[in-house]
């Protein structure tokens, strides 16, 4: 396949393996690395990385997308390989070890990384590992099922590797559209106008001089593992179609919505498949990671283009999708997370964001990171990115979770990822809260009336009934404010009684 | 005055008093007002409206800019006016009736508060009463020293009532720059592209038919109350200007650093003050409100442009200045507040905020608005929009307050307005925090090590420590995150022993 796919005659001779590849990889070392929700990320040399760590011990610091596929975080954290690891992750092993303190995380908004990267605000980015479908002539870099940070990696890096992935197809080229903002404070606007603009280039323009190595690999990514809807994923994802329904009807918007940015995950997931058979038409989606379901709405006509960083699917939907990616290419585009998921686009094109809450609280703050406040889910991601600049910020979330001992909604988030100011809708199986323009005090009631679990609201209310007596903006019991979660750590449920 | 500052004859019979005014206001209505930092507030009908409640009471929606001047929200809240107020304020009358439940508050981003009255996600602004220099031929509103929302309110307005103040000099006309963004999804970019742009009209382009009352007014704006630098603020100065500079040596930024923006405050105009006799030349501003230091700086030669939303100056500094706006309108702008706050132009610009935590947490969290997690103080302003979008958000706050009896960086913030993900210095008289790129317990050591005030110091390590044992992203001991809070309201003092 090399010739095919390096059609640059020169850089042929850099073909290497990987342990090869691997061996420029030194300790101390900032590596930069494709992959985006289990999307794209380089297959071949972080695992000899991993392997020839017991011979020869290194610690790095490793920057991707997002999350990776193939179990490579896992594999790269048993084998001691991290030191530092951003902006985002969702492996069971490498939590552990954040939590346990061995691997140092930084969980940043998915927008930003770059931004700190192009300012020297953190170390530069020493090698780059960049999955790709092919070189072009000029040597530019064309990325796989994700574009995620890989372009500022590539093009800042002094050494990048190229592993070129020939399970592939290689029609995912000119899907992609790199753009790279200029410097700042002489920056220009970006000229995103609709999720469906193209301001960039096919490929990732980099000097071919710095493409060190090239390894061909021929791994698939990771697929996605996501549940089917269920009758609470359903439940939520009609009360939202209902509340978007009466938007229409109201007048406030049009019957094709504004471009919809979802999470990753089920219930966002869900939610989208919801509107196959929804009321709506001609919709867009500009958003951070493309899930079964874009490919849904896609199919059913509903959605007319969706606008991500990455593509993430099931086996069977990748199956069915990928040898066909070129009859979607006209309806879709993937972009680096910094276009995706940047504040100037969002705001400007008034994005409806749908993103799913780990735990909230009576007053429409957000969770969405920290276990009992303390313990690393797995990141921000993009949730804040598209929360705090839409035009209307929705968070999901089932009302309980471990079979009912634990209330998602409690009187007071114990780590606060969105706040009041940025939540604007909560829903949960059993209803909608509308929390626009409203104060804190009239939150409370909504949010306990209409979504949190039939077992749990007496307990809220009477929190919420005792705080009011102490008065506040805001008001809380401040000794009580975590009683249910240390209710839960003493008897294994947070009801109190 | 009349016909020099009403400049479209047909309006010259819209002249009436201010009680004639006023009773274009009925119960139940939502009123839009001019005013932003005690700067540009309708004075004369608001004072009306609260005289005639006696007899005819009524209830209405107040949004304004932010706080106003010469006591308006005091006086109203006092009338028993106000059912509902937004998106700031900052009277410690109205802040009382708010904790007691009386007056509902909607604590808004400043650059928001627009955004939902456009997409009608809010009720409608009934009537807006906007103070003004003059009224142009075409019946354009010029405003006075604030812009705010009053472009927004006025053009959306039913009716509008215009109080035209002599007091401000008629040279302020020209120092606008009034520019409204479409409708989402279509809108364009917003095309500033430096603190200088300028890319709108002088005055408000209203329909004159909506002009229902004009109102002659001869009121001054209410003085800032600003306190000289003291010694813990020209310390956090320093440590900021240090900083910066060394930023500067590093390569990060240039000697004229990114456009500034500095919240309303003594703590952040004393910072600004430090900037005099810095080693920077060619600054340039594009902050929300401008204060004494803004004067200080341009005098100075330091600063070569200022764009802001308001102009809070104290007694002497407005004397020397006012009468000789005219050389000064070539280095100064006045935008709506959505402009200056605008998402799309900090991150663009990548400016330099620095905003005044109420409290913040070894962690990096940032409260700016609720006494003890309950009790509001201001409201959250312009600090949100900036943080989350800007190069670099720096918060300062004095390590301690009362007299020592409440630390001001605490094991948990009660409220959390900036989270980790936003902050990314801390700076209190006792040094500074750099947080960017570290994990939680990295940025836990530095801000206990640099920014905690020595009586502190200890019980913060051991409250530290201790919850490092128990593990986590973001170590807690939960049942005492807020155990200097309680030690407080038992002793008077968070002092643990």
């Amino acid at each position: 396949m090399s010739k095919d796919r390096i059609r640059r005659p020169s850089l042929l001779s850099k073909v290497v393996s990987a342990d090869q590849a691997a061996s420029l990889i030194h300790d101390g070392m900032t590596v930069g690395m494709s992959g985006f929700t289990r999307a794209g990320e380089a297959k071949a040399v972080p695992l000899a990385l991993a392997a020839r760590n017991a011979a020869h011990p290194i610690k790095i610091t490793l920057l991707t997308g997002a999350s990776l596929g193939n179990n490579i975080d896992k594999l790269l954290t048993e084998a001691g390989v991290l030191a530092r690891r951003l902006p985002f992750q969702s492996d069971a092993t490498l939590r552990n070890a954040i939590n346990q303190g061995d691997v140092l995380f930084i969980d940043q908004h998915l927008s930003e990384t770059v931004e700190f990267l192009r300012s020297h605000q953190m170390k530069p980015v020493d090698v780059a590992i960049i999955e790709a479908v092919a070189i072009t002539e000029d040597g530019g870099i064309v990325p796989t099922t994700s574009v995620g940070n890989s372009a500022s990696f590539a093009l800042s890096a002094k050494q990048i590797i190229v592993e070129l992935n020939s399970s592939h197809a290689a029609e995912l080229e000119g899907l992609h559209d790199i753009y790279i903002p200029g410097k700042r404070p002489l920056r220009d606007s970006i000229p995103v106008v609709a999720s469906n603009s193209r301001i960039g280039t096919h490929a990732i323009p980099v000097n071919p001089d710095n493409i060190a190595a090239i390894v061909l690999t021929d791994k698939f990514d990771s697929p996605a593992s996501l549940a089917a809807p269920d009758s609470e994923t359903i439940a939520i994802a009609a009360h939202l179609t209902d509340f978007l329904s009466n938007e229409v009807k109201q007048g406030r918007l049009s019957n094709s919505l504004n471009p919809l940015q979802a999470g990753i995950g089920n219930i966002a997931n869900s939610v989208l498949y919801g509107l196959v058979h929804s009321p709506f038409e001609q919709l867009t989606m500009y958003s951070e990671v493309l899930q079964d379901s874009t490919v849904a709405l896609l199919d059913s006509g509903k959605l007319v283009f969706a606008s991500g960083a990455s593509m993430t699917l099931s086996q069977p939907v990748a199956d069915a999708f990928f040898p066909h990616i070129a009859k979607y290419k006209d309806r879709l585009v993937l972009r680096p997370q910094e276009i995706s998921n940047h504040p100037e686009i969002i705001r400007r094109l008034g994005i409806i964001a749908i993103n799913t809450a780990l735990e909230c609280d009576i007053y429409g703050n957000v969770n969405s990171t920290h276990v009992n406040g303390t313990h690393m889910m797995n990141g921000i991601g993009g949730s804040g990115d598209f929360a705090r600049n839409a035009y209307m910020a929705i968070f999901v979330a089932k009302s309980t979770a471990k079979d009912g001992a634990i209330s998602t909604v409690v009187p007071m988030v114990t780590h606060c990822d969105h706040n009041e100011h940025d939540v604007d809708i909560l829903v949960t199986e059993h209803g909608l809260a509308d929390l626009r323009a409203l104060a804190p005090r009239e939150r409370a009631k909504i949010v306990i009336n209409n979504c949190v679990d039939p077992a749990y609201r007496d307990q809220a209310l009477d929190y919420h009934n005792r705080a009011l007596a102490r008065g506040g903006q805001t008001p809380h019991v401040l000794e009580e404010a975590f009683s249910w979660h240390q209710q839960r750590a003493k008897t294994g449920s947070m009801r109190l009684s």
